[in-house]
């Protein structure tokens, strides 16, 4: 099918590919063109600003954060004005409750439709359209963008018809990835601090428990006390507990541990591990451990 | 091999049957003698006391606690008085890395051998030769009574010459399953809280990112708001999460998510929950959003 | 001197009342309109709108929160419009740092100027001139309102030259509250689950130790279970809370504290304790002790 | 009237020196010698051993912690063996709830009386019989000693008929001035990296709302970064906090705070601060922010 795509990063680049590859005609925009223009080598058509990219009635954003959707939305010569009625808008970042619920309503209000669908994978599983794929709508409006989803990856939740439960599934998904580092940290910090050999700690933790592949990515980043290039930086990763925090408070629910997850992040930053990968807390815990680096 | 094996709660049961069948020659002691008794039928010879549990030169030990342990070890009649001069006791319990330091140094001073083997799997494992060893200790010591471990499970990690290191691998193990339940906790009361499907989420969730069987286990306990009948209760996880503190402290280790753990555990203890599942801390994570429960 | 007062509840009527009485002419405004005309009998002069109690040139400004600010400053027929070139706003209201910066910026822009002072104090302390004053911004702007601050209240810290610097002071304070208030709900809760008489021990610890009046006071709610009606509500409470734990996230500082206090009044709100103080906090430790109330 | 003293550290010495001044006779033993004979001087009588110390019938301690307790009175030589029938301990120690118990069960066993009687204080409080006393068990007992707490302080608190009840009231206690230590190490962190300066908001603070002495004296510290030497070491404060802990678990109390102050604790320590006053956690606090020494 035919479809707009601005924002291409490393993910979103990736998802253009994928998409590509599987028959659709994609218009991409980016700010920086360049980014754009090496998309057409894969058959892309190049759109000169995000009127162009809204032409085709349906148009995907994959951004950084919040505040680059609302510009890229809301903003002088944004989609908001350029979607023509009936369009339809999938927003594929990682963005707060708030702002879903904000999408939903003033799309409403232009006459046009809105789908959230954050998606899990990184920017690998974005190219060999690997995504898990979180979809949250109106149920024709789902309808519409399915052969997209199914285009992205092979695993594709539908949250419900109102779009940011999309949003909170993302969020109580990166909240769990988190914990899980944050786990590891204080677990490697107490065997390294006890005498034992963190690798093999982890290889026999690894093979038995926690099978599931993000222990060991993240383990081996903490063991080996390597924290970049970032895969995804400490500031990305503070933002999604903050976004978290922001919408479980909403719902009045309190989330301990993403207040622990919150104050080491701060901590990390603080410490000036801002270019570090969110695991960077593994250092900030073998710190505060009285622990050397790695070196 | 010839061994005694003193507990036969449901974990140690299961390991003197995985023993007996794979041809070992056990002879099993209980406080309450009919649990031994009934293992009679399995080939298992019934001591009427620790002396003679003791009197094959290897003993192992599987019980609830460390004061279980330490009755057994340093009581009247107890294994420190009745293993034979070169006998190897082998405690398989979760215990302490204190009192692991104290057998250490007691065995050693009455000329006997001990090692530290804790083990990883609940009683279907240990029923079927499926449990996760880790030993440490002097490697002649381990070499001893490495046919016993290969006969309760398929995976063994010797962590360190130092018995008490092996117990730390444990505490570590069990510190993190304890911590994925209570980000499971969390999450799901959020996405509950949030209106969505938590069952749905749940399986989304298990089936892309967190794939290790844990997440499933315990996921679907919290989900379904089911805690009893108890797999492992609370007054046991919470003896655990205050083993972990013990020894990270004596390590001068911070572990700030343990904390957290133990004050939920502690909250759903004076909530009336001492016969649960320890995973009951998802109970009060719901009742903590001001969710009802799903009774 | 002459100056406009914005915001009429308690707080602002009884810093009314001390500028009145202390021969200041001041020119009231208030949205509910009737709040204003009872002031008249004290001397005020009321104003039909925001424009009128601007028309002298300094104008004070007592709200309840960053958007009631945000909606008398920058909202149509606001201060912004209405304030003469060379005017002076002073906000009296506990605001965030960020929305103070934005003040000190859209206000020097529009060549006005712009201080920021909140308050210590109850409404009995602001009717009675005993507030505590905290003020920062350029010095020139500072000593013309000086006046007004010394009738407010003999105690006046000049906090810096940058507004929010007045802010940090002022929500440092109410951190510092919080947590002392926080403390008296875990040792009461404690207290009294050990079987003392908590009124007793209250009684001991602020005559010896915790002698600062906070204490007394919010402890005798806790002890008592008395928490309507508010003198400070519970969102009124987390909301300082929030812009204490935003200010320090956009400083890089993590307070682990700050996230307990804000854990535990989400858990209270949850509760359906809307309505009370923010004291209520002591009610959720002591049902998270399995403690009844008191009623 | 006449009692033994054992326990001559800089608190039981200056105890020792008020109630000699009072007119009471006291025989003092000290596992040091010299500190006892240097209270010859004030007109002590020195004890060659413990027996000695309770042969008056009524015997205090003041010792560092639980173990010297235990020594001092299970140990070969000690109270319990040596006080005579009827005879009376006083612990002033500040000890944990389970050890008070086991003190009033022994002592009982014995025919031997038992009062727990914990001091707020610190040592030139002890020397100008300005202590504040927390005594509790059997009311006949409390008189007989009543003359001297009486010339201990001016302030005595009875806490309830059965001993440990006291411990709780001193456990309590201490878990507030802690806290109060830790509010100030992160609201000080916050404003100096607020750009604020510390020493001015600390003064303006103190002089308004958080007027009890303690936060003048521990906020000094804070603020001038001065933890050395130690009013009160570190390792003593991380035991106070982990006694607190246990009895409240034991209580079925979470005290999230309480954990908070364990973690900065044991980070202190695992930073070298072994010999520090134990409000170097706002060392931590600063450090954690990226802030630097004061030096």
């Amino acid at each position: 099918m035919d479809t707009g795509l601005i924002g291409l990063g490393n993910m979103g680049a990736g998802i253009a590919r994928s998409l590509l590859r599987a028959g659709h005609k994609v218009v991409v925009y980016n700010r920086t063109r360049e980014k754009a223009e090496a998309l057409a080598a894969n058959g892309a058509k190049v759109a000169a600003n995000i009127a162009e990219a809204c032409a085709t009635g349906v148009v995907l954003t994959m951004l950084a954060d919040d505040s680059a959707v609302e510009a890229a939305v809301f903003g002088e010569g944004g989609i908001l004005k350029w979607l023509p009625k009936g369009g339809l808008h999938v927003s594929l970042s990682t963005i707060g409750v708030r702002l879903s619920e904000r999408l939903t309503n003033e799309h409403g209000q232009a006459g046009q439709h809105y789908v959230a669908a954050p998606v899990f994978g990184r920017p690998e599983a974005a190219e060999n359209a690997r995504l898990a794929v979180v979809a949250a709508g109106r149920a024709e409006a789902i309808e519409r963008c399915r052969p997209l989803f199914e285009s992205m990856g092979p695993k594709l939740m539908i949250a419900g018809t109102w779009p940011s439960q999309a949003n909170v599934v993302k969020l109580t998904g990166n909240f769990m990835i988190a914990s899980a580092v944050e786990s590891l940290a204080e677990g490697i910090a107490f065997a390294r601090k006890a005498g034992l050999d963190a690798a093999a700690v982890l290889d026999f933790l690894t093979s038995t428990l926690f099978t599931a592949p993000l222990y060991k990515t993240y383990g081996t980043l903490i063991v080996e006390d390597r924290y970049e290039p970032a895969g995804f930086a400490l500031p990305l990763g503070l933002k999604d507990v903050r976004l978290v925090l922001q919408a479980a408070e909403a719902n009045k629910v309190a989330m301990p541990v993403a207040s622990v997850l919150r104050d080491r992040m701060i901590t990390a930053l603080a410490r000036g591990h801002e270019k570090s990968d969110w695991s960077v807390i593994g250092r900030v815990a073998a710190e505060d451990a009285g622990l050397p680096g790695r070196g």
